[in-house]
This record gives C-alpha cells, sequence and structure tokens, in this order.
C-alpha cells in the first residue's frame, strides 16, 4: 500500500469500544470503517479496568486477542489506544484527543458518544450491528461465565484466535471468580 | 507478510521511551530490538504531559510523528502503546504490565528501568547508543527552542517524516510558549 | 449596596446543593438562608460530573442558570463555588473549607452534611422544604427526559431564566442520550 | 517475648479485611493465621471509605476497634496497615505489596483475592468460617442501622472492646446518617 | 442595576490568576477587561495549594481577599471560580471550560495560556501590565516572608481591604512556616 | 503487659517521618515520646514513594527495617501507619486523622507540621534532636549512595536491625540505580 514514502497518516477514523471481549460484531465495524479511511485509530476503552464481571480482561490482553485477529483481516493500518477512563464526560473528548493523533472521522453507534463529538466538531457516522443479540459483550461474558456450557459456544462469536486466546489464559476462570476483592 | 493464520504475537520484546521527540537513536534501538522479537511494544511514557520544556508533544502527536516512520522502516509487527505516568515506581511495572500483551524481553539503557523489570523476573538486555551526544531529546529540544537555528539543523538528528510533522504543526513555536501556566 | 468600603464578608452561610437542575426548591432555601446571614455561599457539588442521568449538566451549565436567577432575586452578596467530589466523606468538610471562605453557619436538610458539620464544630441549620414532591431534581429530570411532555410542565419549576437557559442549550436532548459512553 | 535480639520478621502471613465493624467471624480467623506465622500483616482495604452503609467507620475508627482486642487476644506479633483503594485489580497486588513487609503466605476465602496472590505467585490458604450467617459485616451492619434493636443484640457478634468503642463514638447513629451527601 | 430581568451573562471575559496574593496589578487588569464585558469570570488556579511558598494561602482566603476589593471597585458582575489544577495541559482548557459559564474572550499576557486558548478557538486579548517590577506575587511573597521589613510596605501594592485579610489571618507566619511538611 | 482488659489505647501520641532510612535519631525522638504516652502511632508518610534519590525504600521495607528495631527497643504499644501523600496541605491533617486512631498530642520539630496540626486544634511538643548532623536521612542516604565508603560508616547511625535488612536488600544498588524512569 505504501507505493511511496508515508509522511503522514492520511484520512484517519476511530473506532471506541472496551472489547470485553473482542468478538465477531467488533470485526464487522471495524472492517466497515476500514474501508472509508487510511488509518483506523481502535481505543480500548476503560482500559484501568479487569477482573471485573463486566471487564474481566486487562487492557494488555484485549490488546493480544485483538491485533493478530485485525493482522489476519488484512486491516494494515491501524493503530490499538488502551484509554483508562477521565470519569469526566466534559473533558472525555479532550482526552481522547491528547492520546491519540487528529481524527477526521468516528464510527459509533453510541448515541452519548456521538453527542460529544459532534459537540466538539467532529464528522459522526453510524454502522449497521452485526447480529447483536448473540455478539454482544455481555452475551458473550454470560456464556464463558457458564461452565457446563461447551467451549464451542461462546467461540461462535469470536474469532478463532481471540478464542484460542481466551482459552489460553482460562478466561472462563476469570470470570468466574470476579467477586468484589475487599 | 503472516505465511499462516497468526494466533499470538510470538517473541514479544518492549522499548519504553518519552519520544519527545522521536529521533535517529530511538529508531537505531528499534531496529536493534525488532531483530531479536516477533512483535514489539512501544511504550510511550508521560502519555499525559504535553506543552512542557520538557514534554512539549502530546502522546498523539508523538504517535503520529513516530508510526509513519515505523512503517517507512519496514517495521510490519509493533504496537505503540501510550501509557500515562502513575508516579509510583514500585508499582510501576505492573501497571505497564497491565496495559500491554504479555513481553518475553525488555530492551533498555536505563538502570532503574532495568532493576524494576529485572526484578520482576524479565530478562532485559542493553543495546548501544547511537551518537548520544546530537541525537538525545532535550539537545534536540534546545535547538527547537532556539529559532534562529535553522530548520535544517535539529531535523538532521530525526527521520524525515517526523521532522515534517514537527514544522507543519510548528513545534518550535509550541516549544518557545512553554511557560508555566498557572 | 455597599454604605461604607467592605473589608470582610460579615456573617457567612453555606448552602450545599448539586443544582441539576436549579429550580423553585433551591431558590427558596437560598432565600431564607440569605436573609439570616450578609454573604452566602453557594457550593455547587458534584462539580465534575456532567452527561449522566442523574448530573445531566455541567458545573459552569449549573452557574449559569443559577447566576441571573440569584441577580433577579436581588440576592446581591453571593458566591458559587463549584467543588469537585473528593469521595472522602472524612476529609470532606476540610475539602470544602480550603475552597471557601471561612463561614459561620451551614445551611440543609441532609442528615450526613449536618453530622459532618456539626462534628466539625459549625452551627448547622434546617429549613422548610419548598413543595419536596414536584421541586425535586429528580422529578424534573425525569420530565425533562420525557420528550412527549410539553415544555410548560417541567419549567413549572424553576424559574424563568434558568428554564429558557436550559431550552437554549436543549437540555431534554442531554438528558436523553446520557447512557454509558464506554 | 522476644528471647533474642530480632533482625527479621520471621515467616509473615497476611489477612486482608475490610472490618465494617471487626466481629467474631475475624478474631476467629486471624487466631488460626496467627498460629502458622511469626508476624501476622492485617491490610484494612478500602481505607479511604467512611460514613456509608457499607462502610460506616474511618480506617482510623477501624484501628481502634481492633488493635486491643487483638492484644488482649495475645496477639504479640502484628501490624494493621490501612490501604487505600487502587479501582484496578490488574495492580492490586503489587499495591499492596509496597505498603508491607514481604509476606509468605496469605489467608483468604475470596476467590478473587486467591486468584489475584496465586498469580502473583504467593501461596494461598483458605480457612473455616466462623458461624458465618450472623458474624458478618452486613447483618451486624443491618443490626446498628435499626434502633429499635437493643444494643446487647448487635454486640454479641463483637469483642467486647470493640462493642464498648462503637457505642461510645455512637456508631448506630453513623449508620443511621449514611445517605449521600451530595 | 439590572433594569430589566436578566436572562443571560451578556459578553462573558475570562481573567486566570493564582492570586497569590491578589495585588493591584490584578486589579488594574480586572477593571481594563471588565470594560469590554457585561460579565468576568475570574478563575482561582492552582486551588488546591495552600502553604507553600509559592501558594501560601487556600483558595477560600484567596476568594475573601478579592471578593471585597472587587466589591468596592464596582465591578458588579462577577464570578470568582476556584480551580484546582489537572496537569495535563493538553485538557486544561476543556477541563475549565467544564466549570464556568461559556466565555466570549479571553484577557491574558502568558504565552501558553494564549496558545492553549486560541488553539480551542477563543479570541485572546493581552492588557498592558501595572508596576510589573513591584507588584508580582512572588515579590510580595518575598516581602511577606521578612519579618523585619515593616507592614506598610508590602501592603503598598495590595487593596486594603486584602492587606488587611492578610495581616488578620497572620499571612507573613504562615509563608514563613512553607518548610515541606513530610 | 495488659494488667487488665485493654479496651481504650489511653493518651495516644504521634510521630510523623519518612524515616528513608529509620535511623537512632528516630530512635531517639520516639523513646522520648513513647515515655509521655500509653500507645504511640508512628505514621510513614510519602508512602506511594520509593526508588528514588529521597525516597529509596518502600512503605513496606520502612515498616520491615523498624518493626524489629521498635520490638526491640520494648516499645510495646505502637502502630505503624503508613501515609500516602495528599499533595494538599489544607486537608492533610484531616488526611492523617481518618487513617490513624484519635490522638492526643502530635510530637515535631518541623515548622508547618506544628502550624497546621496546632490550627487543627492539637497540643504539639517540640523535642531535642540527636546528632542531627551525621543522623539525617540525607546524609545517610549519601552515605549509602558512595559504593567506596565501607558499610560500617552508613550503618553507625542506624539500629542494627535496620542496618542489617538494608544489606540484605541490597540498599545501595537500589540507591545508585535511582535515576528517572521515564
Amino acid at each position: 500500500m505504501w507505493g511511496q514514502i508515508m509522511n503522514e497518516l492520511g484520512k484517519v477514523g476511530l473506532v471506541i469500544g472496551r472489547f470485553q471481549p473482542f468478538h465477531h460484531g467488533h470485526m464487522h465495524l471495524i472492517k466497515a470503517a476500514y474501508k472509508k479511511v487510511d488509518t483506523l485509530i481502535i481505543v480500548i476503552g476503560s482500559a484501568q479496568e479487569s477482573h471485573t464481571m463486566r471487564n474481566p480482561f486487562t487492557a494488555g490482553e484485549r490488546i493480544a486477542m485483538m491485533y493478530p485477529a485485525l493482522k489476519n483481516a488484512e486491516i494494515d493500518n491501524f493503530l490499538i489506544v488502551p484509554v483508562m477512563d477521565i470519569s469526566r464526560y466534559a473533558i472525555w473528548v479532550a482526552h481522547i484527543q491528547s492520546l491519540i493523533p487528529k481524527i477526521d472521522i468516528v464510527f459509533t453507534n453510541n448515541g452519548l458518544t456521538r453527542l460529544l463529538f459532534e459537540n466538539a466538531g467532529y464528522e459522526v457516522e453510524g454502522t449497521d450491528n452485526h447480529d447483536r443479540r448473540n455478539c454482544s459483550g455481555s452475551n458473550i461474558r454470560a456464556l464463558l461465565a457458564q461452565e457446563t456450557i461447551s467451549y464451542n459456544h461462546w467461540s461462535d462469536y469470536l474469532p478463532k484466535g481471540t478464542a484460542e486466546f481466551i482459552s489460553r489464559i482460562k478466561g472462563y476462570e476469570r470470570i468466574k471468580n470476579t467477586r468484589k476483592v475487599k
């Protein structure tokens, strides 16, 4: 793709998610977004969270489960940027802006994300959803938490490499132990 | 690039820097490290800092000045991860670990970074330095801050795309205005 | 207003609220408190919050919706101080003390606020409530969130300028989009 | 007690709790753990919390209610260390490690605490529970919150000195006022 | 003052300072700015700081030393907003924006403040300085720290009420004790 | 030791230090203070710091180097409480208060600590100093940092167990590597 020396990122798009875990729905969105830009920035939100029912995996694990899948899908120009929550929506866009290269467009279906980025002057585009009923983080986490459910079931909704990664780190045991520590 | 479907990151190396700005010395280190691993993780430290003499550029700008240079250098398998300071060395390694995939080796010439990662059980390897006298962040920032010095001078120590990026965002004006705000 | 040169604030009272949004109940309390002091300090709590169902408006917007109403009500000597949460009740009084001038009396009907300020040695006085059933933040936010309810309904419980401000910034759209960002 | 000059802490054990309030179940666990080590470190978690239904007492109050009871029980070699939450499980063990001496063993019945310390390479041992139905923090707090319940009832589950301390600081009034401040 | 019901703040200006302490130079700037706007917002920066040589007074004390002076100067429409540092210049403007009403113009002579607000799209205007050699916070603090220097000396550079306030709280003793606590 | 069941802590004293490292001067102060109270609370300040020239040891290491020395000195009733900095002097006393039992007296020779605790209503008592020229943290750290200086030299100023602990964890290597990580 880089026929000549690359000096800029070209048109840059932004996708934001928690990716707990990364699934086919995310891949579907990323592929659609990637068609419209030269470089895609994928922000992993709530990067500080892990070991809870809602956020079982660390940001590092989430990168590890996404990166090979993106490479395999021939998404060549992407950046994965873990971003810790700032817990103040009024400065959330500025927080993200400071941690990523300049973006031209945001892809999201979330009403508040749209509102906040639009107020900051960005172009925001919605996307169609891929099998939202099954391919949702909460559904997949619920399947992972039920140990009598066989491996093949939850793994249906994940890229192959992602599913294997979760098996390797025993993601189901992680989820079962996510009770409050204190 | 990936002859077969990629499921894992292979051997993973870590390089840490502030990259204020990214220069030939960093590229030299990254190339040396990349020869020894399958995937290289480049952590941008002090990601929350910007607009100061010591840290003029945002993490996002630092990504933007590095990414094309890495692509041009045919570093194919890398991750750039901005990490905000935690200001507690005793938990600094754990902080970084949680935000990046599992690493196998750390490349550093800094004594404390070596000590902390070795104490945490990591293999740590030093590297030779590239023209340390000129190719240092503090030297290049000093050159940038002197406006009577011509463009070509500071840009000698930076990859071409990086220098152009800094010119485009008027990095020298940024540095000249980095007096305390309050 | 100041018959002679003012050197001190005189007797100073404190009122604390989140003012999400500012309504007739708050005005009623402020008027009652203002009769008993020379200067009234109005602390806007949870100043860091916005864009959530419970805290839709930024601290700046809350100031903007209160300030004209206070001026119109001929409250001449007041200070509005936005205070970010410290999330530790044991040091909450000290946190507020450090951000406002010395106070002589606290007006509150909240049991914990009373307990904490009394333990710190302050005089605390309760007040009667104004139409608590309708004039409550949660009720007014609920009305704002229902778009089929006409403007005039929720605006009945707010000072005129406040209601107009909320219409101008499209406060109802804000509230409808306060779903989780991440 | 120390037959000869003490240079080290010997075998060190760790117990973690919030102790809201300290009760017979905690004492039972501490006694069991103390039999197996030379020095016992008791971490008070959520040290920053107080004046809420779930965490009514400050860390200082929790120390004051435990310390005499431990002395009376002839636990001679112990350290009580209040630790503020870090809200990031991935670095929680490192956070605790940095604030306490080196430990050899962890005593816990909590699944996530076990998982996190085992992943960090520690020996973790479970213990039997003492009258879990009555001797639980939530049960005792519920009893404290009901003022028609006589003193003797909730105090049955607490060491004598602890119960007296709670009476002295009027712990039941504290709990009744733990509504949201803001 | 308000000939008719006030619904909006009109043209709003912003002045930012640490006011350690408030002096004639600040008053000079505020008067000049006030002539050009309907409402003036005065942000007290580094609001969390106190008891240091550089920041001897709490935000509350700084409000108390400014408020009467502003009233006496017939500045009628102003807001004083203490703002705690966020220590990240890249999001500093957004942080301030969220805590104050919408502004139309910023008055500053500081290069970085100008740069940051201009980048955010604001009109920024410089002002002439009033006796900068004597009327500077650092000079006045130095005078306060020397107890053999008579009262009248440092007080020459402060509004009368401000000087009296500092005497009343023994500001010179405060400054002399601002050595590191830890 | 406790002739009868202990229900309270009796008269409680507070000593605050960073103990980098713990030395004879600290022991001298603690012994003097312990004579005047029933229970002594020793707060380790800057508990979050480590691996810097000024704060080489973690709070846990500082506890480990003090605890045996206190036991050997027959200080029987003491509590060691590591406290992380809050970086706001105006609420520093409240921060400490919340983490320790109620105190009756503070022992300090630091002007600001005295000022802050006196303003909060506490009795504060100074103490004589023990060999301040040699027995200071900065002097001992400087000796530790010079590896040609023999062991016996710096260890002269430390309790025997403390010196052995520092040797065991190779404290001199720690100090030599405390250059900035980032």
